[in-house]
């Protein structure tokens, strides 16, 4: 079993994004578990990223991939990590500075801004598609 | 009014995009209108589109924007055009060569693919974000 902690901030408050959440993590159930720890605010969530070794943060800024070239990186990453990745997404700021700064690769969803509880459906469904792309399935097309 | 037409295929199955599409158009009512032509095939998106004197062709392919600049060539084109403008998403295979070929502006929203389903969803709040900008709302923030 894979496993994926985002490390983001602020409840999931509408019905629409927690029932698409579910349905993707139904999706990959019994192969990759979401495991979701959500921060009260910016301190904490710097706080619980201090305890990671190894974290890709999301930043509109940081480096643009398109879907295959991200499934790569992603296999590539679980096997170097253990089976194990954690990513983090800001809050209405974006991430603290001394967290960017902590780690060479900061990934881009786009360049325009979304919010953040659609950057958690783009991730998980980014996620999904990923293994979909190495099982070549007809998901991805 | 404001008038948005998007020109896309397949019918939006999912409940939770319904609902999340539903919650950002309520939050334009009156202001913006979104009217969605749901073709059954490429062949009658492209019947549709010929019929379009000015489209914005959405492709992984065209140019990336930040939600800064889309919001103001958004409002520059709703007073070049009459206040009525028209997109096009497209199926599994992406837009038609011949519709992308009369339209010199292609827009991408991210390298990434994403389903249409959610190309919808961020299209519709990548232009609900782009006249809260203008108003200089707290929402972009």
């Amino acid at each position: 079993m894979l496993k994926v902690k985002v490390l983001t901030i602020g409840k999931c408050r509408e019905a629409w994004l927690a029932s698409a959440l579910a349905e993707y993590e139904k999706r990959m159930q019994g192969h990759v578990r979401i495991e979701w720890a959500i921060a009260k605010n910016s301190d904490q969530l710097l706080e619980w990223a201090a305890q990671e070794p190894f974290l890709i943060p999301l930043d509109p800024k940081g480096e643009l991939l398109d879907s295959e070239t991200f499934s790569r990186k992603l296999l590539r990453l679980f096997e170097e990590k253990g089976s194990r990745l954690c990513f983090a997404i800001g809050g209405a700021e974006g991430l603290p500075k001394a967290l960017l700064n902590r780690f060479a690769f900061h990934w881009s969803l786009s360049p325009l801004t979304f919010t953040h509880q659609m950057t958690r459906l783009i991730l998980v469904e980014q996620i999904y598609r990923a293994f979909e792309i190495e099982k070549g399935s007809g998901y991805h097309k």
